[in-house]
């Protein structure tokens, strides 16, 4: 019933899978005790098409089709403090990127439920399992792995940086390059925002977190929604929002050029309102590079120490830590799984510790 | 920033999570205590396009893609009976099938997770947070739902079945509409099975819950994997596997006609040495109706009953229950989300028991 080279390949991927448990049993071993969990659909809107329904002929005639939602998985622990987490994906990514790491570790989802944070994963509309969107597109299966590689400072393929905190392993890289799924139809960032305001508008006063992609979809949305409390932003990419008038010039890179956003300084000043932290990880250049995997965050790791300078000049409170200047060293893009995962979410739960974030 | 429009509408759907949530309070107060969390891919290929690896130009060329994969999210409670269940969603829908009711009430997922049994839900390759596959295809946003509403037998549109296990209020058909998401790209079924084969052969031995379109790919996972220990089959739609030359006519309906699938004996006769359960739900027409999304269920009970005698005339032990019959009136295509879904699942915990499946 099937491919020779298919069942070569599987054999290859089972045995993946078996070594991932392994090195991840001895971690797992406390009870996580849950009052709740659960999954929901949240904003989004309802097409419709003209005509009148005919359950004979079944054509669209008189129906509708409700997408562009965002899908959220929740869980709240025991005795719960008072602010959940939220945490949204970025880039080709989906609620995955907070759950098991590649090599088959805790990630954020099971850190924060331990620390007693209720945890909210979220998929973007027309991403993952908030795959329904109202407009049309189409899917082609690109290969482009090794530009993801790069561009998430894993290494430069084929080699991994030295001392990278992540496993060199083939069943890990695997498991890191299936935790991809695409966009179904385009982006739609105001979309995205929208749906994650009417999360907010549903659970109530919470922190985001955000990564990559997402970051610059969460300073969005954090002036549209006066419920998130705080921002953590992992490797924010585009978006930085500043005042008009105040954005830097756009930052050329070999990944390309880095343009600000600006608005009015009234809804700018949302963002001097609350806490923000950013963490950026290793092997970002300090000078021009030719390698587009890691120059696109010099310049990104730039733009974002410029703009917390401008919130905190207007009386805000936002942190940049770019992790080597604290002794962190190896990280790639994605810290909250890297191989010095919970070093990482010790730093992120002083922080909210430090903001008061932490109450129960 | 946004269309007024799509304020009302969110609005509406924002009112609606929130009763939503109200009425599912009383029922989620008990711990849930969990040894084990996580998630990961299995199964799947890998596609390669010729060439070398440009970090610069970063074309396709040498690069890889890892699609085809399931994503499987599982839990395992403290003190987990032996066998895992590992739960299937149906056609147009993902893992959410098992979670959270459209109604805001526990699914299959929490309630046997709550009776001790380690639970594994599926995104099956292409679908959900299983997005990435290896074949092109295209996302049209069709508005369909009203055809879904009749065939998933919540009533016939505009209008609910009386007394139909369904709640009748906006926010959940709201939700009950979200919780369906498209393929990307073509329904491969070998693909599938050959993804949960290999789930099976990662986790060992379970039992299979599947539900409509997993039914029929359901009994051909269990002749390539011995690691399937029994099967529990809600309303299994197409893909009734029978020996060669005592496959029944195919079934005319005015959904279509159904036809059944033939292997040879020696491999039908793994269907004998696993017990199996069926279960069908309410307003399935016993003569020929002229509403296709009742009369496509018509034959597949009959089919159903036919081929449990088959499996049975040769050892097996198959069983057919159609709620109804037993008492139980007014469920829908999705018995394990239906108003009445505890009762549901002491069904099948009973029939567990009976099998000698509920051990630790």
């Amino acid at each position: 019933m099937k491919a020779d080279n298919l069942k070569v390949a599987k054999g290859l991927f089972i045995s993946g899978v078996l070594t991932l448990c392994a090195c991840a049993s001895s971690e797992k071993s406390e009870t996580m005790s849950l009052k709740e969990q659960g999954s929901f659909a949240v904003g989004g809107s309802v097409i419709t098409t003209d005509g009148t329904y005919d359950p004979q002929a079944r054509g669209p005639e008189g129906q509708t089709l409700h997408g562009d939602h965002a899908y959220v998985f929740y869980q709240k622990p025991v005795n719960a403090r008072k602010y959940p987490l939220v945490m949204w994906h970025g880039i080709g990514q989906f609620s995955k990127t907070w759950g098991t790491t590649p090599d088959g570790r805790e990630g954020f989802q099971n850190l924060f439920l331990r620390k007693g944070y209720s945890v909210y994963l979220i998929d973007q509309p027309r991403r993952g399992n908030a795959g329904k969107g109202t407009v049309a597109g189409e899917y082609v299966p690109l290969t482009d792995e090794q530009n993801w590689f790069n561009i998430f400072r894993v290494g430069k393929w084929p080699d991994y940086f030295p001392d990278v905190q992540f496993p060199s392993d083939r069943a890990s890289l695997n498991q890191y390059f299936r935790q991809m799924t695409p966009n179904i139809g385009p982006i739609d960032i105001n979309v995205n925002v929208d749906a994650v305001e009417a999360l907010f508008e549903e659970i109530g006063d919470a922190v985001l977190v955000t990564h990559s992609h997402s970051g610059g979809m969460g300073w969005q949305a954090a002036l549209q929604s006066e419920k998130i409390e705080a921002i953590v932003s992992y490797e924010p990419g585009s978006g930085f929002i500043f005042p008009t008038g105040e954005a830097p010039a756009p930052k050329p890179s070999s990944a390309g050029p880095l343009v600000a956003v600006e608005v009015p300084m009234g809804q700018f000043k949302r963002l001097t309102e609350i806490p923000i932290v950013i963490y950026y990880g290793d092997n970002i250049p300090e000078q021009p590079d030719d390698n587009p995997g890691q120059d696109g965050w010099r310049v990104r790791l730039e733009m974002a120490y410029e703009w917390a300078d401008v919130v905190n000049k207007y009386g805000g409170d936002a942190t940049v830590i770019h992790l080597p200047s604290v002794g962190i060293y190896g990280n790639t893009h994605f810290p909250f799984s890297d191989l010095n995962n919970r070093e990482i979410a010790e730093r992120m739960s002083t922080w909210l510790d430090s903001k008061s974030l932490n109450i129960r």
